[in-house]
């Protein structure tokens, strides 16, 4: 059987015709051109999803189905869209509406959920009982899968792993959902290029300067003046990878988990990143002491890039 | 099919036999005299277990077998006790010692988990799709059971939650497993104890000098001076309640569960601990501003009491 995945953003619609393996057959897309009305987008998504089938000569029964993943908050027992800030939806029957145009069974997942389903059963994380992918982006995203199953919780909502707060401080940076310290002001994209104009405020003799006036400053930055021995680049990059080792640490002290995967921007660093992080997770962890170290969660990066939305999404719809 | 539940403690053995749906048949209690063997102890969970179903009059073959919730890291497919500081044990073996004793099969768990799957399916948050049960005692335990499975993680270990950073400022108060900040250091009863302390002798005049003159001070002291009007102890409850929440809303927005329910000796405050922590949770869980209502996590005190850890042991070995 094959499957479609749907990878809903804010700028495209990405789309795939997927094996049971989490192999794809053939992928598409379409701009999302936003503003416009919900049945708009999706008349989109059938099309593309319609079309893929079409250039793959494949059969309406040979697709079980379509997986949708969308930004913001969906409910996959009744195929709503509850709330969305990026579409600009709320409450919006997806799952029916699609359904209705292509005759396909639909299901929806958040799209951090549903990309994190994609890296576990078919990327960083194959093979694993459970992994856990955190995304270090513009924001902190996450999604959890145990036993192959995405965590989604009572309210459908996903499992907002960037609101967790490490530093109730009342005077820790404020993050846009309106509390402070939560990880996702400590370990996002966002927040390492923050650490980095801060230091390079304070340190008028940084080679960040230098870095800057030539790319402007980004998250590259600190961990290029790092490379290049840089003292104030080395402090962030200790600085960050400390924060994110913090909210590592509570991650694997909740979920224990086999693998977490990090994607997004700043785990274009690879190992540059990983090293110094796994060193500072370690003694955070409860029980390091007396663990058995083949038990220990493995801490990689991610390998599906823009891949793990449709294939996870696909995987959703296999479920 | 009945099943026997045991809650081995670092004083006493409590079993009990338990039909599938969680109502105990028979209980009974041995205490665990430590210091001594683990074979020793596990000879009188194994007597205890005979004398149940000897005096409920059941055959082995009406037995579906044995669940222990155990102190400790355990392996529940190897069935060994991987570490247990209370019972001072390391690599024991304990499923297989107890199947050869008994002749039933073995299921093990750590105490604080299989406690929260009895309250999960059986008692306060009995129907609920998932719930995570955290432990106000001398330390912050807690359980994970999502559709009815205690979340283990690759390594068996518990589900620390008490171990989760909620304050990662170097100024933070220390907590027993080495970090600064974790949950448990401001949400035990042993953190509110610190805080009645701190602030009675910042307060000479508060109402909890007298209190304590009587019963010493304990985890009710500071709850009893509000209830009576006095304002440091009003200024106690509000700040355990606060850090309480933060804690809570984290877990709440990583997890969305239907149920927490709160257990150990602080939860004994009932509704006048969960009606300020309620309103303290709400504003801090993503996304509220547009959840669905009936989507909420209910927030509750368990109900089984001591009985949770013998039922959700039996109901483990029903698994």
């Amino acid at each position: 059987m094959l499957y479609l995945g749907v990878d809903l953003g804010g700028t495209n619609i990405k789309a795939a015709l997927v094996q049971e393996n989490g192999e794809i057959l053939r992928e598409g897309s379409r701009p999302t051109k936003l503003p416009r009305p919900a049945e708009a987008v999706c008349d989109d998504i059938a099309a593309l999803c319609l079309t893929l089938m079409e250039e793959a000569g494949c059969g309406r029964e040979e697709v079980g189905g379509i997986g949708v993943g969308c930004p913001g908050t969906v409910d996959d027992a009744t195929g709503m869209v509850r709330y969305s800030n990026n579409l600009a939806w709320k409450n919006f029957p997806m799952g029916q509406y699609l359904q209705d145009r292509t005759g396909l069974r639909v299901r929806l997942g958040n799209d951090a959920n549903v990309a994190a389903l994609g890296e576990a059963v078919a990327g960083c994380a194959k093979g694993a009982d459970s992994a856990v992918v955190v995304t270090l982006g513009t924001g902190v995203g996450g999604g959890v899968v145990l036993d192959g199953k995405m965590l989604v919780g009572h309210s459908g909502a996903a499992s907002e792993l960037g609101h967790m707060v490490l530093n109730a401080a009342a005077n820790a940076p404020l993050c846009t959902c309106g509390r402070r310290g939560c990880f996702e002001v400590y370990s996002s994209a966002t927040a390492l290029i923050r650490m980095t104009r801060e230091a390079m405020e304070a340190h008028p003799e940084s080679l960040m300067h230098q870095l800057a006036a030539r790319d402007g400053v980004n998250g590259k930055t600190a961990f290029d003046a790092k490379a290049a021995g840089d003292a104030a680049g080395t402090a962030v990059v200790e600085e960050y990878v400390h924060w994110l080792a913090v909210g590592v640490a509570n991650i694997i002290n909740i979920f224990f988990p086999q693998v977490i995967g990090l994607s997004g921007g700043v785990a274009n660093q690879g190992e540059n990143l990983l090293v110094p992080l796994r060193k500072a997770v370690e003694p955070m962890v409860f029980g390091h002491d007396f663990a058995d170290p083949e038990k220990k969660t493995r801490i990689v990066c991610c390998t599906l890039g823009y891949r793990a939305g449709v294939i996870g999404a696909a995987l959703l719809a296999k479920d």
